[in-house]
Formats: C-alpha cells, structure tokens, sequence
C-alpha cells in the first residue's frame, strides 16, 4: 500500500501550486500551472492528486471566497472580477472525484499558518501575516484559530493616511482609490512614478512612502489583534531593505504609545524559503482536518 | 447562609462603579465613587464587596493593563498618566482582602462581553464594542474569546484618512495628534469648533467629520476581524443622529466592496440600558470564572 500524504493547493489568480507531502510536511511532489478556467484548472489539481493516496487537502485560495462550513455557499469562490471564476463552487468540484477532508482558506491564512507551524511564528501564540504584491492581503491567527468572524479578513483595503510627499497621487484601487492596496501594493509604484518598481533605485523616496503606508497597517493591526509576530512576504518585501522602512516608519508612528516586543523581532519576513509557507500551512490544515475525521 | 452573588467592578478614570449581581446577571446592589489615589478607591471597593458573599469578580478597567495570567505583572495597570495608577497591582490588591477568582480585562472588553451575552449580540458569534466619548476604545469577541494576542487591544488610537472638510485641524492625541481618538473623541469637537458639542445642532457639518471618522474605524475593523455586529456607546453615539451618519459612512467608505449584514443590523448602538453592558459584562465573566474553579 502506498504511503498516505497530504495536499496542498495555492489557489492564485494567475497560477495554481499543487503539492503532496508527508506527515512531517515535507514535499514529495508538486506541479504548477497557469489560473484559466476553473473546470480546466481544477481538472489538472484532480489528475495531479489521483496519482497519490491522499489523506486530506488544504486549499489556500485568491479570494473572495466562502469559508463558513455551515454556509449554503461554503468552498464557493465569491464575487471576483476574475473570468469564470465567480460563484464556482470549487470545494464541491474537487470533492466530487477526490473526495477526502478538505480545509478551504484564504492564500494569507495558509501562509499565516505555515508561518505559525514551522515559521518565523512557530513559538509564537498569534501572528499576523502580509503579502504586499500584486496585491496586498492579511491573515491573522489568536491560539490556533484563524480571525474572522462572519468572513475571512480583507486587510489589503485598509484606510492609510496619506503622506505628505504623496498628496498628488489617487491610488490605483478600482474600489476605494487610495485605501492600502491602492497606494501600496506594486502596481502603485509603477502609477505613481511611471517606472517599474525594479529600476527605481533603492534611495528613492518613493519606497519609505510606500512603506508608510505598510507600516500603517502593521500599527493598525498592532492595535486591533496585538499579534505576537508580524510576518511580510510578497514580492515588494522581498527588497531587503523594505523590512528596514517599514519598521522606521512603525516606530515614528507608534510614538512610544503602544509596548511591542524590539521592532527587530516584531516584524520580519517570512522563515520558510522558496515561498513555502502556503504549502506547509495547507499541509498542517489538512493534517489537522484528518485527524479529526 | 447568605446567596452567593457576582461581583463587577467598572474601574474608569473618573469613577469607579461596583456591583453585586445574581446569576441571572440582576443587579443585587450597586456603588459609585470618584476615582482617587489607588489604594483609597480600591478600599471603597473592598468594603462594598464585604458586607455580601461574593463568589467570584469581573474588572474592566481603564488601561493600558496587563491581563495575561501567566505575565509577573498581571493584574497591574501599566503606564498610564493617570497620578498614582502605573503600575498598580490592582487585582493583587483587591485579593489580599476578597480573595476570590477574578476576572480582569478592559472596560471596552467587559461590554463587548456584556453585549455578546446578553445585549445587541447575544445572538452573534463574533462583535465588536466601540465606546466614542472622552476617549476612544474597541473590544472584540470572536467565538467566546477576547480578540488580543500579546496584549488587550487599542483601537482608539486607529489612524484615519483625513476628511477634506477637515484640512487644518491638527487633532488632539497626544501621542498621534490625528488618530481616531485626536479626531473623534468627544474633546476633538470643541477643539475644533470652539464650541462645546452640546451646543451644535444636529445639522453642522463637525458631526459628519467625526462620523467620517468613526466610520473609519468600524470598517477597518470589519476588514481585519469581520464580526456580526459593530455595536457602539459612549457619550457621542448617545446622539440619536450619530448612527445613522456613521452607517452613511460607512456604505460610502465601502463602495460595494465588502459583504456585511444590512447596515441597520450591522452597526447598532446598545442593546443594554443605563450602560449596563459592562457591568452585565463583568458578572458573566466572573460566573465563567467561578464555574471553571
């Protein structure tokens, strides 16, 4: 008999990551494809885990999805502007062929989680994760349970104060303008300077007014979760001095007004290489799910 | 033998408000005092709780506190400017004369409770209390539990996108100037104006900014931690006119983005008279208290 293994997607809107890995969360085997429609998709993840005995699935999706276990709609992705994609009953269609204990989350909440596993969280009681890339996104974690009461969280479309430097620019939300994602994530740096954000050399201002507006989020959320750990990945955070920005920006914010642990350990980037922390979060839900079923 | 009764203490920075209830949460008898030095306003509170057979305690308190069990300090009241209070072991105090299990968290924690059990919540799995007055504070409840990891929550001091009827008003945190508290509390209104805000009609355009604003802060907080309900108190939301400009505000801040319950349902003021929610708050929690020892 095969040995049992356990399943992670990463459900993304321009590319899905299946792997398998054992019980230990190593990775066996994984495959990529690009996002096109969803019955296409989902066929390739089904070819991909029927090969395998698989114990139980851990699903981090783009959102927004529906993740309420007793909802009419649960495993659904929700109202995306992405082709095909809205209403698509995503869990459903899986199960129908691999049918196996299934965790249904967001992207950031699986990462969140990896992160809270095996991680830079890993001794830690809460974190809070951020992906600033393409878009901006936030999981949250409190004693093992995901935040979020009657849905996930949206923290990329916070509200930010702007910065003075930054008082001509509208932002680039379709939605809210110049909410986080607006006026943060990677394609604002592009809108506000009209060059790409990798030939903007690393002095220039615009990168510490961006991390203004990163570190915002991190101090609002300081404040609203108190997390142990604030985690960044992402594309834009992946500069190595963006980390550095966004702490200076943190501490002439905060103002000495609320305790966290030394801004060195406070907020950092990921702890699991090659992006990893989807898949071992996904891996550890699915474990997780297994053990109870 | 005498019936065994709740306790409640609601420690604010002007007065202190004691209880004793039953454990159909009925207020038994009730105290109030100005709040002084610590050890004359803890002794007032010692020989309320002495003349019943008290069973068990719920504190909120003003803060900064530390409410973790396992920390040296728990039970202390941190830094605040408040003259005599920081670092003040209060619950420490308080058990050397009734030494029974006590409960101690915010004051804004302890309505948030009092409205999940018993008020505007009671049938929710998840809310959030805000309490807009002299100052500004958040309390959350997802699933039974205080939202809070390594320290009880702040979101008074949330910052906020500036209303652009507002451009020359500085705020009056003082640690963040324009926060939400700089900019919405109630002493925001008459540094602004000049004016005290008891004597602005309901139709001057000051009430839409501070409803801006707080509408600011419920939908931040309805991104990152998405509770059934958002329910508000204090001296500003007292004004009838104040829920409905801060529901208009909200849908405009929205913009169609996020999915929440109507808005009539979704942000509300309390449902518990004469402020009751704490108090209602602090006995549940110290019945919760008892039962687990």
């Amino acid at each position: 008999m095969s040995e049992k293994l356990l399943g992670s997607i990463e459900a993304g809107g321009t590319k899905f990551v299946c792997a398998v890995g054992n019980f230990e969360y190593e990775v066996v085997e994984t495959v990529q494809f690009p996002t096109t429609t969803p019955m296409e998709t989902l066929q390739k993840a089904i070819d991909f885990f029927r090969k395998f005995d698989v114990a139980a699935i851990g699903i981090g999706s783009f959102g927004p999805i529906d993740i309420h276990v007793h909802s009419a709609t649960f495993g659904h992705v929700l109202s995306t502007p992405k082709k095909g994609w809205a209403d698509f009953d995503f869990v459903g269609t899986l199960k129908k062929t691999i049918d196996v204990p299934t965790v249904f989350t967001t992207d950031v909440n699986s990462s969140a989680y990896g992160e809270y596993i095996k991680g830079a969280a890993r001794e830690a009681d809460s974190v809070l994760y951020f992906t600033i890339g393409t878009g901006i996104g936030g999981g949250a974690i409190q004693s093992g349970e995901f935040i979020g009461g009657i849905n996930h969280a949206e923290m990329g479309h916070a509200l930010v104060k702007r910065h003075p430097r930054d008082s001509g620019f509208k932002g680039v939300c379709p939605f809210h303008g110049d909410c986080l994602e607006g006026m943060a994530a990677g394609p604002s740096i592009e809108a506000r300077t009209g060059i790409k954000g990798e030939k903007i050399p690393i002095e220039d201002d615009v990168w510490d007014t961006q991390a203004y507006y990163i570190a915002q989020a991190a101090y609002s959320a300081t404040l609203t979760l108190a997390p142990e750990k604030i985690i960044f990945g992402g594309g834009v955070m992946s500069r190595p001095h963006m980390i550095e920005l966004v702490r200076k920006n943190f501490v002439m914010i905060n103002n000495h007004y609320v305790k966290t642990p030394p801004i060195e350990e406070y907020l950092i980037t990921t702890g699991i290489r090659d992006n990893g922390a989807a898949t071992l979060g996904n891996f550890a839900l699915a474990l997780k799910e297994f053990i109870k079923n």
